[in-house]
């Protein structure tokens, strides 16, 4: 996708250094961050300069990489296991992430030295990095055929193409249907605590010049209610077997309204996300993260600088869970590289 | 309700001066602003210095003493009016401003003098005053008798004393629960884009020793399918004859996932905010505020400056409805001045 016109990946390898397109900034600057060891990177995820499922895929992977480029013939298994466990360590609840690093582990193993693991574990990031852009582009593909011409879309939280590679996946779809001409309007969640519809998706949006206008997280109910809404998109951090989905915290609300009004509620995502071994939504592990995020907010005050503001008193705390996980019922489709699949069907795609 | 162990009202009259507690810098400082004009107060209602529907009443209320104290005895018929017609301009949902100013007017036109009028207005707007108070305290006594000891209740926006001239309506059961020894945990909206949960509604509970968290909007269905929630409660804007309720944006999307879980859903108001004449929601006018809300947050830096930072992108707009209608099918009750009642019930009050 394009930024200022010109085209750009949301993370990428040189060399062993990891770019990556430094989030918090946006979309007040726009900066590319270079990690140079797996360390860095996994510090990048944890920080959420990097963020989005399928990008934390990539940027496991990616440090994967790093890890194996900087181990020795003598210490590269313990090392690259080492550094899977810190790199695993980050973030608890997107599926994307174990999954990457799991096959990245798994070419080591069936490597015979460090010669063979490095060729391997490139050619496997290479692989996976393509892998998951196809994938983003096919999820658009089928999700625009659910786009009719005017059709007024909701989104939550930022599942663009700067939590992907390239493209996105509840984004994926908007961006499709747009270069087949269609027009839509996106009514973009602004997806408190952290601001990823405000700041990320709206900036994407804007980048391509498309139709949107941000709204408080309280107001999407509001729309739906006066028929303003025709369809529903997210993303996903996990998806367990029977169709449960774990996403930004709200998404779970969202779909309960757009259920009430019977506004289809479509979660957008590639295979890698939807963890077979995990039943139910009730065993995905749900990430608390600190409350400043709730008690302060980030942005660019009008004299230019980038600084948080707290609204809270001084005297008083926050909860602050990040993900929640909506139930199998309230889920149209789930739109995947392979076509788009009701909740119960899943277990078609567990090769 | 006590600002540091001192006893306060939301506003008063002092002379032909109206007081009130500035709410656009709670928490972050305590400031009483004067109004010393009608018009004055009108802005302050405006630029939401004074907010809450009870509050509103209670300036509309002040501003017409403000008018007649201020007008002659030639002119008082026709500058009353006028000021009424100012005051009720200032915003457009909220029903207890024109209720109490059609009291104020028909004071002044019952009166056959000037000094009549003045004196038959004050006397209304003591009573209105007292009878606003009275109000919030019975819906205190009425409410609190939901609340188990131990229940954790959810909050939105602030329906508390600062809405109000006294104890608040929503909060006001909270209060009178506090004070008969209940244990009570509220879970507080942070109810972006203006944030009066994280602002005001956390502010009055911490000095009153409420036990609380604020929370993203995103998160209050994340505790409710989490069994955290035991009930809900909120203000109240405008209430239609057949219950349908206008109050803060995001209450109707935490009243459908609420009732989707089974949750008690409680509006507290005055039997001052029905509007009889109003047969369903459908017919309640719903202020549209500048994206600037949405586009913006204010608070307090880290150098102890008050500002404002902006999250979004420079070239995206916002949408920015200030209210949501609730059905009454998701509404358990009502709580009144005069006991709770059942949406189908509210004509009994009609009198």
């Amino acid at each position: 996708m394009n930024v200022n016109g010109k085209p750009y990946r949301t993370i990428w390898l040189e060399g062993d250094i990891v770019k990556i397109i430094h989030q918090p900034f946006i979309p007040h600057e726009f900066e590319i961050s270079s990690l140079r060891t797996h360390q860095e990177t996994a510090t990048a995820i944890q920080e959420m300069w990097v963020r989005g499922a399928p990008a934390i895929g990539a940027a496991g992977v990616l440090g994967m990489v790093q890890a194996m480029l900087h181990s020795t013939p003598d210490n590269y298994r313990k090392f690259t296991v080492d550094a899977a466990d810190l790199l695993k360590n980050t973030r608890p609840t997107a599926q994307n992430l174990f999954f990457e690093i799991d096959q990245v582990l798994h070419c080591i193993e069936q490597a015979n030295s460090w010669d063979d693991a490095c060729e391997k574990v490139l050619t496997q990031a290479n692989h996976s990095v393509d892998t998951s852009i196809n994938a983003c582009q096919s999820i658009g593909r089928f999700g625009s055929e659910l786009f009719q011409d005017g059709d007024s879309i909701l989104t939550h939280c930022n599942a663009g193409w700067l939590a992907c590679i390239d493209w996105g996946t509840a984004l994926a779809p908007v961006y499709y249907a747009a270069r087949e001409g269609k027009q839509n309007f996106i009514y973009v969640d602004e997806t408190r605590p952290r601001g990823q519809g405000s700041r990320l998706t709206a900036w994407e949006l804007g980048q391509e010049n498309i139709e949107h206008a941000i709204i408080a997280d309280n107001a999407a109910g509001y729309y739906m209610s006066r028929n303003n809404i025709q369809k529903v998109i997210v993303g996903a951090d996990r998806i367990a077997a029977n169709g449960d989905t774990a996403n930004k915290i709200g998404t779970f609300t969202k779909a309960v309204v757009a259920f009430e009004h019977g506004i289809p509620f479509y979660v957008a995502a590639p295979i890698s996300t939807i963890d077979f071994d995990c039943p139910t939504g009730l065993k995905i592990p749900i990430e608390e993260r600190t409350p400043d995020e709730v008690l302060y907010t980030w942005g660019m005050a009008d004299n230019g600088e980038f600084l948080r503001v707290r609204t809270a008193p001084a005297k008083s705390s926050a909860k602050n869970p990040a993900f929640d996980v909506t139930p199998a019922k309230y889920i149209t489709g789930i739109i995947t590289e392979e076509g788009i699949y009701q909740p119960a069907d899943l277990h078609q795609l567990n090769q």
